[in-house]
């Protein structure tokens, strides 16, 4: 799309055909490609499992648009029922998600994955009190950069939310009840610390500039998914001071016992390509190894996005005999299949 | 990495510890995230799969790095055998080839899928007439931007490189012979068109400043995955503008029959997010539709970058039963699993 800044300053380069227009179609490519998955709900309020299984319990997640493939493209078996997408760094309504929760509840209730920001809570909130039928909530908060944020009070939910709704979407795929996919969500999030940095900053369509301007030589060191401020503005690094200090603040805030087992996410914020995702790979296994942890399994890819930032976070989740058996069981979503 | 360019000049940012040590690491890390996939081969020389199969013909693919997940993240059950990574946007060595093409050789003799680059074909031809035993080579040139470029004599082989890597993967699995291999990858080949265009320029880490310069309101259409020149230099159009010039070169060159079946893979060059590459699939889906293909299958993600480059391609592969059912048999590798 032709930018919309005013002249001097860094304009938008995005693949769009309207500002209004982003998230729908964006929407309706997802599912065009993924109708063997999922469907959209009438006026793509959510996006469902196309087949759903009544007997078991419905997770329903959702949030603002811009951090793709979250949460629709994790709608399949072995992880969401459903996700609603507000617009971009929007949360989705109340009746979005009451909308949702109907389409896919059965006999076993839903149970709403919500990240901790305001608008998210609020809304979700709202939906549990109109939706008839058993609901409970998880709220991730796993960011440990900041302890209250632009749009949070207390910590963030970013990148570690991935990881709830894959073990507990096995979990409720296996025959956990509610409450026992409850307790299962709020243990792996506890379990669970990320830190994100920022070597650009994102453009949201609707705004047409950059979200917050970073000189050449900066990068933001704890930026939030939305662009939120972080720890300290400080200059670039080499990857593996970067990665050192991301490191060090997860291990310290996880305080693991020696030898213990852990996920190693890195995740990408949109812009940054694969072969920079697998180096720092490389430079935070590498670290948390020598503080003794034993990275058990890995992800690395661009899942919980913002827009088009470049940047990525570091995600560490410690793993026990049960979570790892539920992270390996098999997934068929968008964004993650094995 | 702190930016290298001259001052006022863009500059780099990466994550990187030494211009030198890019590849390297990044393939440490990529080895070790996915070791139950895949191993290194001495010196990093190649990545190959842990496990072999003595018995099927071995596919061997490289090229420069950059393009990452391309070709080692194709490397597992169903796809490639081995994947020989050059430097950044330079072709692999002949020794390299030669090393990947015995470690994984079995009775069957092996097969090398080459992107017509100038460098990559010959240094692939080298490694053919050192290698002992049976090999047989196939070129990919799917990209009808232009019909001559920087660095090949005739089309570039983008992004539809994939699509043959996957196809005649699945059939070296079920047992095809060499013959038969090299036959089905010449078939796929003819039937597979791509385009691509980009919005901005990547950054090669060695240079340190950005490989072309486009203007903030400007698009190189048709551009190739290191950057090289496409067909022109046009103003930053909307989405709709932009799929329209791309399906209708690759649909007035695949000349399809009305009602044929098509593969469409929305390629993101590495620094566009999934929320822009769906909008793409939508636009090119409903337009290739309008032109009487039925789009059987889909991908989307990105899969064939350059570095770090904003921009997308669109590839469309005809398909039959056979190479249907051929792209629907499982995959295990890095960055394709189903």
């Amino acid at each position: 799309m032709r930018p919309k800044g005013r002249s001097g300053e860094e304009t938008m380069k995005k693949f769009i055909n309207s500002v209004d227009g982003v998230l729908a179609e964006s929407l309706d490519g997802l599912a065009a490609a993924h109708a063997d998955l999922v469907a959209l709900g009438p006026e793509r309020k959510f996006v469902r499992r196309r087949e759903l299984n009544p007997k078991k319990v419905a997770l329903v997640s959702g949030g603002g648009s811009g951090h793709e493939p979250l949460h629709a493209g994790f709608v399949g078996y072995g992880m969401l029922d459903a996700a609603c997408p507000g617009q971009v760094f929007t949360s989705p309504t109340p009746d979005q998600i009451v909308e949702a929760a109907q389409a896919v509840s059965g006999e076993a209730g839903v149970l709403f994955i919500v990240k901790n920001y305001a608008g998210d809570r609020m809304n979700f909130e709202m939906a549990a009190e109109i939706a008839e039928g058993l609901t409970a909530t998880i709220v991730t908060d796993d960011d440990v950069a900041v302890e209250n944020s632009t749009h949070s009070i207390g910590r963030r939910g970013v990148a570690g939310t991935l990881i709830v709704e894959k073990i507990v979407g096995a979990a409720a795929e296996k025959g956990a009840d509610l409450k026992g996919c409850v307790a299962l969500g709020e243990r792996v999030n506890v379990r669970t610390r990320s830190m994100g940095v920022a070597l650009t900053s994102c453009t949201v369509p609707a705004a047409g500039t950059p979200t917050f301007s970073l000189g050449q030589d900066e990068m933001e060191m704890g930026v939030g998914i939305h662009g939120e401020p972080g720890r300290r503005r400080v200059k670039l690094e080499r990857a593996d001071a970067i990665a050192d200090e991301m490191t060090t603040a997860i291990a310290q805030d996880l305080d693991a016992r020696d030898g213990a087992e852990a996920l190693l996410l890195v995740n990408g914020f949109g812009g940054t390509p694969t072969i920079e995702l697998y180096l720092m790979y490389n430079a935070a296994r590498r670290m948390l190894e020598k503080r003794g942890l034993r990275i058990a399994r890995s992800l690395v890819g661009s899942f919980v996005t913002s827009l088009d930032m470049a940047g990525c976070s570091l995600t560490v989740s410690l793993l026990d005999a049960e979570t790892t058996a539920l992270w390996d069981h098999p997934v068929r979503t968008a964004a993650l299949k094995w």
